[in-house]
């Protein structure tokens, strides 16, 4: 299964109960190196940044789940947006 | 199952053939109203921007997936990142 499939799977299963507009993001590294210090956490500050110009981002709306595992890491984060969001472009 | 174990149950699977390093982004977008306009492209170009901080990315290797479906969107990156990557830090 792809990853969209999974996306639209999760997503079908769960749209009656979804009342509030989300956003979802996932980073997913698979490094070679195993001893170089991962980046991710500073990505993700950045990547919030930069969602912050597109809509208010209140930050206890965000949860955040981090995973690394030998050579893989997963950052995922989870936005509950405002009922008002507004687009800021 | 949850999103963390797709990512951890595909990476299981596929661990033996993976030779490069790779970085792979997921945006998933629930929207209330159906009719304002997508922020995803944009998002899309500025996420990049922002990881090109860290690691040398040639835009040919990343491929880029994009699908919306009614108030549903998903935007997926897959970079292949270059066998010197070096974190720019």
């Amino acid at each position: 299964m792809g990853l969209l499939d999974y996306f639209r799977s999760s997503h079908s299963k769960g749209s009656a109960s979804v009342a509030k507009e989300r956003l979802q993001i996932l980073v997913a590294h698979d490094r070679r190196e195993r001893g170089c210090p991962s980046y991710l956490p500073q990505l993700q500050r950045e990547i919030l940044a930069v969602i912050r110009k597109y809509v208010d981002v209140d930050m206890s709306a965000v949860s955040v789940n981090y995973e690394q595992e030998d050579s893989h890491e997963v950052l995922e984060l989870n936005i509950v947006l405002p009922d008002t969001a507004q687009n800021r472009l």
